[in-house]
């Protein structure tokens, strides 16, 4: 990927990233902050409950309470609640939280072969046919384009038992 | 995206995310830090040098020796020496690195989305038929599977002059 133009140095200029007018920096602006991603993730999981999302991220209260408030504000993920009595939430990922799926997928893949290289922590598997999931986000088997809802995360040799 | 067996949370319970066995974790603990993947970005888009990168992104001299640093240690990008006399480094991608731009296309299109609707600041292009390129890395017109090299970027509706 190499510009045609040599003229974009001086229109990307910024003080800040951002201020970049670009479209890598404005996703960043908003998954970029440290946890958000892994929120995200989780979510992606099946993990929706605050309890949960902490005790599995092991962060601080504080700062998931904010990761969590950013992205419903920003529209990524929505606040259903589950038990009027206790006043509590599950979140749910909307449309534009679930179009982050590639980048899990592309940050996930390199993990895989960089990071747990023979030994995948999770796998993922076309729920139609059983094959597995490329970097494209295809199947291997049957080549359907999959989107989220087709596919399922199974156990990899990476994840030995605990 | 959803876990066949509940028995994940139990297994990926950990402390701090660097702890987690997680392929997405695992990537982020390299590329999460603020500013690195504007970095590659940069480097993707043909900017390999340090004051050239530092003008680009506006951040502080350390931040970006300690970014680049990092870097290189991890293999992601070399350091190429192009000028003796000064002492004088230029920064390509390795192999390891030219594997993260899965990770900056899903950012990129995610943002041409949301971020910049209908004003994408770049557009990248199949070098070879000149398609668009599609969100899979597949060229539009053609449908061949693209790698960085078959790829131009070049500017976007979203860029008005500077």
């Amino acid at each position: 990927m190499q510009l045609i133009s040599g003229t974009m140095a001086t229109v990307m200029l910024g003080r800040t990233y951002d201020t970049q007018t670009c479209s890598v920096a404005g996703t960043l602006e908003l998954v970029g902050e440290r946890w958000t991603l892994l929120v995200v993730r989780d979510v992606f999981l099946g993990h929706r409950r605050f309890e949960e999302l902490q005790r599995r991220l092991g962060i601080a209260r504080n700062v998931l309470t904010a990761r969590l408030n950013r992205l419903v504000e920003e529209g990524v993920l929505e606040r259903r609640r589950y038990d009027a009595a206790r006043e509590r939430h599950e979140y749910h990922l909307t449309a534009k939280g679930l179009d982050l799926w590639p980048v899990i997928v592309a940050l996930m893949s390199w993990g895989d072969h960089y990071v747990y290289p023979g030994r995948p922590p999770l796998v993922l598997v076309h729920r139609g046919c059983g094959g597995a999931v490329s970097d494209r986000r295809t199947c291997r088997e049957c080549g359907a384009e999959l989107e989220p809802g087709d596919v399922v995360a199974e156990r990899g040799p990476g994840l030995v038992s605990a």
